[in-house]
């Protein structure tokens, strides 16, 4: 398929309309529309919150407030328009119905109750349609959605920071800050598109964070869902994370649990889920990201230390790591991952190098699989 | 001062030219000079070993050799042509007996037999004279040569390979091969420009390294000299880097040494270098780097284990660090660095990314101060 110079720039006019549903849409996938009629554009728009109105319908909204005629126009849009009655009537029928000519969309929808349909309702209707432009982009965007379509499973990112040397902390315990401040900026936007943070019961413990999103001098729409991996429940009533926002607590065998602290938990409006524990000790995490995956987490954003982190890794449920190394050496310390010991190099998983890209005086990393 | 498209045109050339003189020159700088008249190239020319001609007077030839007129002609050098008698006479006399009109230097040479009079001496004739154009990268191809002419020291370049985390080898030694074939076939490529590659007397023990640069399909025109710390004379006699080449041992406190076998190394060919001691423990390093620079090494590449890395960077000599980043996770092993044990991260010296690449799957860094 070759799309023209113009299919371009509006493509890439309509991925810029969905970035601006990032943190707004989810479970749903953020998704731009532009539409164009004689070289001219008419509408556009992107996907509201949840239940409200997907990019399509906006985009004919704007058109018609404008007083244009919508037939005979491209819809550009980022991804398959859908096909079936969910919380909003199909967006295909829209189009069909504002009789547009021609549909480019960027890719396919993964979500089994689109997938394809979308597009051939449309061509049903004698509508021309094209994708697989700027396709990459596209599924950048909506990684997390469409990870969770196609496994059901939440794209899990772990973030890490450490010095060059590998070290997240001295042997005594300090480690503020071994990146700066671009980096940990970096990283609270990184968390903003989550729509979860995961953490352990060891940092909750040791650290005490807030595990909120926060970006000097904007203003916070949504902040992502809290989870903590804290089998024997031990999160101390107190907890900074415990006093705002939603906050689940994963834990196993909840007969040996304090039923009086499960109370109060529950009265305080946190969420506790029993899943299984692995092997004894901690909560079976293949279990844990299917569960997040099935409450619709598209993106989980992981921060937590070695043991956890560890665990995560050994477990083969991270899909990609998002490292801060910062160009300072520490000689010895806390190090990044505990894990299954190896007696051959060429046992560690080999990762790819997705990106790499200076971050204020650190490097950041992005690994995948 | 402003420079012309030509002038860069002709000054990328002449840096190109300077490139061929790479492992030839040295400890002369690598030059390159290119010849300009009436729009066209009449000559250029690069440094040939020491002693012999250097590049304006290399240029100079070609142009004589093509049936050239040279006066008139603009040459463009990479550093200010020499206005001392050294081992040559002055290139800064030949272009003007050659009557060139004007010359374009990239840099001003640092040599305090030079920093200028060659300049000067050109314009005292009547030559027009600029510098500074294309400044950085002529400065980045001579830094070790710049640095012993400002310092007395080579530069010191340290080459490290790891894992992200941090890990040179498993807790068991395994280590072959945490980088890729691409990322060790870069690093000889940065053995080859060295003057000398340094190790410790660890490393010859346990690795019984050869220390030489290897590059596939490549004829080695100069190998560089090999450097081993050994204080103690441990260095088997039937080490494999003391089989060919040229090889140091520098040591300590000569009369604690068996004479026996410093006689036999001797006669190998092997150079004892005795040199004080660090509190009791090791080579003094920052004699052992001055020495070096005395013994007139530009570049000294340093290939060593966590204990004299460790020890180079504590005793703030090192310039330079090249590190390879393999994309997997050990868990646990062998530091990259012996360092000082630090109370507050604030303690680690900082270092500036100057350059990241990706090396066939790795990830190359480059620091500097």
């Amino acid at each position: 398929m070759t799309f023209s110079t113009i299919d371009q720039e509006m493509m890439a006019l309509a991925l810029q309309e969905a970035r601006r549903a990032t943190m707004e849409t989810s479970p749903n996938p953020k998704v731009g529309c532009v539409l164009l009629k004689g070289g001219e554009i008419i509408g556009q728009g992107h996907t509201q919150k949840v239940g409200q109105a997907h990019a399509e319908v906006m985009a004919l909204r704007d058109a018609v407030n404008k007083g244009h005629d919508v037939s005979g126009a491209t819809a550009y849009v980022t991804l398959e328009p859908c096909s079936h009655y969910g919380r909003t009537p199909p967006c295909a029928n829209a189009l069909i119905e504002a009789r547009v000519a021609r549909v480019v969309a960027a890719i396919e929808d993964a979500n089994p109750q689109v997938a394809g349909r979308g597009f051939a309702m449309l061509r049903d209707a004698g509508i021309e349609v094209a994708h697989g432009l700027m396709a990459a982009e596209a599924r950048e965007m909506n990684i997390g959605f469409l990870r969770r379509m196609e496994t059901g499973k939440p794209w899990v990112r772990l973030k890490m920071a450490a010095s060059l040397d590998g070290f997240t902390a001295l042997p005594n315990g300090h480690s503020q800050w071994i990146t700066d401040s671009e980096a940990r900026v970096d990283g609270h936007r990184w968390r903003s598109r989550a729509d979860a943070i995961l953490t352990g019961i060891g940092t909750v413990l040791v650290d005490d964070p807030q595990m909120t999103v926060r970006l000097p001098g904007q203003e916070i729409s949504r902040q992502p869902r809290k989870v903590i991996a804290d089998s024997m429940l031990r999160t101390p009533e107190n907890a900074q994370l415990l006093q705002s926002g939603e906050t689940t607590l994963v834990h196993t065998q909840a007969t040996l649990l304090p039923e009086s602290k499960m109370g109060r938990l529950r009265e305080k409006g946190v969420q506790l889920l029993e899943l299984p524990g692995a092997d004894g000790s901690g909560v079976d995490l293949n279990a844990l990201v299917l569960e997040l995956g099935r409450q619709q987490v598209n993106e989980l954003h992981v921060e937590a230390g070695a043991s956890l982190s560890g665990a995560l890794m050994a477990a083969g449920v991270v899909d990609e790591l998002l490292l801060y190394l910062a160009p300072k050496f520490l000689g010895a310390g806390k190090t990044m991952f505990e894990l299954p010991t190896l007696s051959d190099v060429n046992q560690a998983m080999a990762w790819q190098v997705h990106e790499m890209k200076p971050i204020g005086n650190s490097i950041r990393v992005l690994l995948r699989k």
